[in-house]
C-alpha cells in the first residue's frame, strides 16, 4: 500500500489535506450517481479542487501513476458516467460551484461546473435570461449535463446542451488546460472541440469552466394538456404542430399508465372528466411562451383547434399551478418509475417518425421476454423515456439489445441525452459499426493516451 | 508519368472515362475558389463520382499512390479551402447534386454534396420550410456550407451551418462509409462526429450526404434600417435588441463607406435623406418574421422606438423590393469589396461587445501599415467582414497577424464563417496555442493517418 499512500500524499499536496479523502473517509455517495444498473464501487481516492491548475496537477499525477479519473458533479446522471472505478481517482467538483459572469453584453453566462442549474436558473432570472436547458433534475451540474449533453423538456424550442455551450476550459490528462469556443456562438476556426468534449462523458478532458449561450426569458406562458383516443394519433400530431410554427418549448406524450401513476403520486388535477380519462391512450402536453401576454392567448386558441382538428378529445388549458405540478411531475417520472420497481430506465432516440413502430415493437419484445414496458418522453424530439420492468438481469440484457437494435435499425441512437455511461457501453460496443467504434477510440486515444480518463465509460 | 496513368487508369475505373479530367483537359475553374490571396493550382485529376461507393473507392486509390485530396462543391469558398494541392485529386461533387428527400414527419432535408443551397431553398419553400443557412452565396453547395461552418445572416435566430446538420454520410480517407447522427436533433451516445466533421473544411472525411434540419418558413417579415451618427451605439444597441425577445433573424452592421458603395453599385433607394446619410457612422439593418402578419407591424412598432432609445438618428421602414435589395447588396459587399480592389477579406468573430475596439484597433493597425480596412458584418454574432487595402503582401501579412493576434486577445478567433482554408493556415498556425494546435493534429490522424486530405489546409 506505500505506492497508494505515495499517490494520495501528492494528491493531497494538490487540493490540501482537507479536500482529498481516501478509504473508509469516503462517504457511500461517492460510490455511484442514479443510474439503477450500476452497482456502487468506491474510488480510492476523492479529491476536491478549487481551481483548474489544481485539476491539471491532479491528472499529471495520475497519468503518471496510472490512476483511472472520474469526474462528478451532483451525482444526479442515470447511466453510471459518475460511478468510480476500482482503485480510481474521483474528481468531485462541489467546490468549484461558483456563476463566474452573467454576462449580459453577450448573452452569456460563465460558470464553473458544480453550479447546479438551478442555481444558474435563479442567477439568470435576476437578468430576465435563462439558460433553456432543463433535464428533470435542476440539482444536476453544469459539468455533469455537458458530460452527457443533457437535453430535457425545452429542447424541441432551444435544443439540447451542444448547441447551448459556446465554450469551455478543460484538462486533458496530460495536465494541459485548454480553452475552446468563446462569448460568441460562430466559430469556423479548426475543430469544435466544445462540442466534441461535450457529450463525452468525462473520458476526454475533464471541463473546468464552460461558456453557456443565454435566451431572453419570455415571460408569458400557458399548457395544453390533450388526451388522445389513439396512441399513433398523438404522434402524426407532432409534425404538425412543429410546422405550425407555434414554436411550442415543451411537447411531450405521456401515455396512461405513466399519467396515471403521476396523477396518483403527485395528486394532480387535470380536469380531465373520468371518462375521457378512461377511453385515453396517451397524452400530449404542449407549452407556448411569449414576450406578448396577449399573444400567448391567441396561440392557445389556434393550438387547440390544431389539436381538435389532429384528433384529440379535447384541449385543456391548465392554469398556471396546475400547469407547473404537470410539468413538475413529469420531471420526476424517473422517480416514479424506481418506485414502481422498474428494472432499468432507457431514453432511446429515434426520428419522431418512427415512435409508433418503436414503441410497438418494444412491447411487443418486452412482452415476449416476459416483461412490460411504461413511458413518455420528448414528442418533438423522438427521445422515448421507458421504464423496463424485466427482473432477470440476462433477459432483460437480451430485451435491451433488441430494443436499441431496432431503434437503431430506424436510424436511432441507443440514448437521447443520458449518455451510455457505464449500463449502455455494452450495447454501443456490441450493436454500432466497428469502423465508426474504431475511430472514436483513436479520438479517445488522440485525447487521453495513457487511457485514465472514466475507463469502462463509453467504451467496455 | 507511368505512376500518374496508373492512376488515372484506376480513378477513371471507377468513375468512368468520362468523368475523370487530367493535365489540358482540366478546366481553370477547378484550380481555385473564390479566395483573394491563394494563388490558382490545376489538379492532376479531377474526379467527378457518382455515389459513396465510387468516393470510398476514389479515396483508397488515392491513399494507396499518396495522392493528396480536396473536395469542391460549387467553388464559392472565400479561404482557399477547395483550392486543389498540385499533383492531386479533385473531387467534384457536381453530379451528386441531388435534394434525396424533403422529410416533413421529421423537419430534414437529406442531400448530396453538390446541391446548392438556392436549389435547397426552392425545394423546400414548396412546403412551408426552410434552412436557414443562407451564407451570401446561394450557389454555394450543402458540402460546401458543411465543410466551412457557413454562417451568414440568419444565424442571430437560427445558427450556424453546425446546429442545422443533424446528420452526415462520409468516407474516411481509408475508404470506410460511415453514417453519423441522424434525423433528429438529439444524440448522446458517443462523441459528436458530425459536428467535428462539419467546419473540419475537407480535411477529416468526404461527405457525401448530409441531413440537414428544416425549419417552418415564416410569411411575414420587415425589414428595419436605422442609421446612428455613432459607431458605439451601434454597438451598444445590439444587446438590447437580442435581449427584447423580438428575435430578429437579421442584425446586420454596416459602416457608411460601405453602405455609399453598396447604395452605389446597387442603386439602393433607402429614403435616407442626405443630410442623415452625410452624419451616419453605421447602419443597423434589422429583420424581423413572424407566423401572424399583424405581429409583423407590432414588432416594427416597438423595434423602432427601442432603436431611437438607443440613439438612431431615425429608423427606416423598407418596403418589400427595397428590404430584398438591401439584403442582396450586402449579401455582394464581397464582390463589391473585390471589385473596390481590396487585397484581401477577413471574417474575423470576437464577443459582440469586443467588437468597438476591435474595430478601432483594425483601423488603427491598418493606418499605420499604410492601408485601410471597411466594413460590415454580422453584429449579433460579432462576426466582422472586413476588406483589408494593404497591395504589399509582406506588410500585409503583418497586418492581419495583429489584427487576427488582438481578436484572440478578446476572445474571438480567425474566422467566424469562412474557415481558414490556404489562407488563413499560416496565421493560425502561428497564433494558436501549441497545445491545442498538437490536439487538433491527433484528431486529424485519427481520421486520416496517411494525411492525403486537403494538405495545407488547416494546418499548414
Amino acid at each position: 500500500m506505500a505506492q497508494k499512500d505515495d499517490v494520495a500524499a501528492r494528491l493531497a499536496a494538490v487540493v490540501g489535506t482537507g479536500n482529498l479523502l481516501t478509504g473508509d473517509a469516503i462517504p457511500d455517495d461517492y460510490a455511484h450517481d442514479e443510474a439503477l444498473t450500476s452497482p456502487p464501487q468506491k474510488p480510492a481516492y476523492v479529491a476536491k479542487p478549487a481551481t483548474a491548475e489544481e485539476v491539471s496537477e491532479l491528472l499529471k499525477a495520475a497519468t503518471e501513476a496510472g490512476v483511472p479519473v472520474t469526474a462528478r458533479g451532483s451525482g444526479s446522471g442515470l447511466s453510471g458516467g459518475a460511478r468510480p472505478a476500482e482503485g480510481g481517482l474521483l474528481v468531485s467538483f462541489e467546490r468549484m460551484n461558483a456563476v463566474l459572469e452573467i454576462d449580459t453584453g453577450n448573452h452569456v453566462a460563465v460558470v464553473q461546473p458544480g453550479v447546479t442549474l438551478s442555481e444558474l436558473d435563479r442567477m439568470t432570472a435576476e437578468h430576465g435570461l435563462t439558460y433553456p436547458v432543463y433535464p428533470g433534475e435542476l440539482s444536476a451540474s453544469v459539468g455533469g449535463t455537458v458530460g452527457t449533453n443533457a437535453g430535457g423538456m425545452r429542447a424541441i424550442r432551444y435544443g439540447v446542451t451542444r448547441g447551448n455551450v459556446v465554450g469551455l476550459q478543460a484538462v486533458l490528462p496530460t495536465g494541459e488546460i485548454l480553452r475552446t469556443g468563446g462569448r460568441t456562438s460562430k466559430i469556423s476556426t479548426g475543430y469544435d472541440l466544445t462540442q466534441l468534449i461535450t457529450g463525452s462523458e468525462g473520458t476526454l478532458a475533464l471541463v473546468t469552466e464552460a461558456t453557456l449561450k443565454l435566451h431572453p426569458r419570455l415571460p408569458h406562458g400557458a399548457t395544453v394538456l390533450a388526451p388522445f383516443d389513439d396512441f399513433d394519433q398523438v404522434m402524426a400530431a407532432v409534425p404538425r404542430i412543429v410546422a405550425s410554427g407555434l414554436e411550442p418549448h415543451i411537447l411531450e406524450y405521456i401515455d396512461n399508465l405513466t399519467m396515471a401513476a403521476m396523477v396518483h403520486n403527485d395528486k394532480l388535477e387535470l380536469g380531465v372528466p373520468a371518462e375521457i380519462r378512461d377511453r385515453t391512450e396517451a397524452y400530449l402536453a404542449v407549452a407556448l411562451e411569449n414576450r406578448v401576454a396577449d399573444r400567448v392567448g391567441e396561440d392557445v386558441e389556434t393550438l387547440g383547434e390544431l389539436l381538435l382538428e389532429l384528433g384529440a378529445t379535447d384541449a385543456y388549458v391548465l392554469e398556471g399551478g396546475a400547469a407547473r405540478k404537470l410539468i413538475e411531475a413529469r420531471e420526476k417520472a424517473f422517480w416514479n418509475a424506481k418506485a414502481a420497481g422498474a428494472d432499468d430506465v432507457i431514453d432511446v432516440v429515434v426520428p419522431r417518425t418512427a415512435m409508433p413502430p418503436f414503441l410497438t415493437r418494444s412491447r411487443e419484445l418486452a412482452q415476449a421476454a416476459g416483461g412490460g414496458v411504461i413511458g413518455c418522453g420528448h414528442a418533438g424530439d423522438g427521445n422515448v423515456h421507458l421504464a423496463i420492468f424485466c427482473p432477470d438481469p440476462d433477459t432483460r440484457t437480451a430485451l435491451l439489445t433488441d430494443i436499441f437494435g431496432y431503434a437503431m435499425e430506424l436510424g436511432g441512437a441507443i440514448s437521447g441525452e443520458h449518455g451510455l455511461g457505464r449500463t449502455k457501453t455494452k450495447y454501443h460496443d456490441k450493436l454500432a459499426d466497428p469502423a465508426k467504434l474504431a475511430l472514436l477510440r483513436r479520438l479517445k486515444d488522440g485525447f487521453d493516451p495513457a487511457g485514465i480518463l472514466n475507463p469502462g465509460v463509453l467504451f467496455a
